[in-house]
């Protein structure tokens, strides 16, 4: 009998995008404000960003870096970081 | 001469907030029709999660743990993944 095994290449990354450490992060203020409302004294700070996860063909972390530049990030204000999930 | 050394301790912590996998996520689903409209045709799929960075006065992954299902996470239809940042 033959085996037939099929290998769907699929390859993924994960984008990690977050406001510029100098710039005031409102919605992260307001989730440290209602953290602490809620009895979790210890939080003293929160900054919210998006993560991206991606499924490609192929990975290329140049390729990926362009997609942040053109369309995930806003690199006036956000910063990015790019991992390949294995 | 005496040292005076101080040390601020702060604990962080990354969670990752993403809808479960059988949910559609049309924002995804918008963002991956964009990068193939920008000509980034090995992209087959795009998911869009949220990424929460806290600072705490001492780590502890059950507290975190909580503040996500309290008030981070909505456990109905996301699910979390908490890190220590070291």
């Amino acid at each position: 009998m033959a085996r037939i095994s099929q290998t769907i290449d699929v390859a993924r990354a994960q984008i990690l995008v977050t406001l510029k450490p100098s710039l005031l992060d409102s919605a992260g203020r307001t989730v440290a404000g209602s953290l602490q409302n809620l009895g979790f004294t210890e939080v003293s700070e929160v900054r919210v960003g998006k993560l991206i996860e991606i499924e490609l063909a192929e990975y290329s972390e140049a390729r990926v870096k362009e997609m942040c530049e053109k369309l995930l990030a806003n690199p006036v204000i956000e910063r990015f970081e790019i991992k390949e999930i294995v």
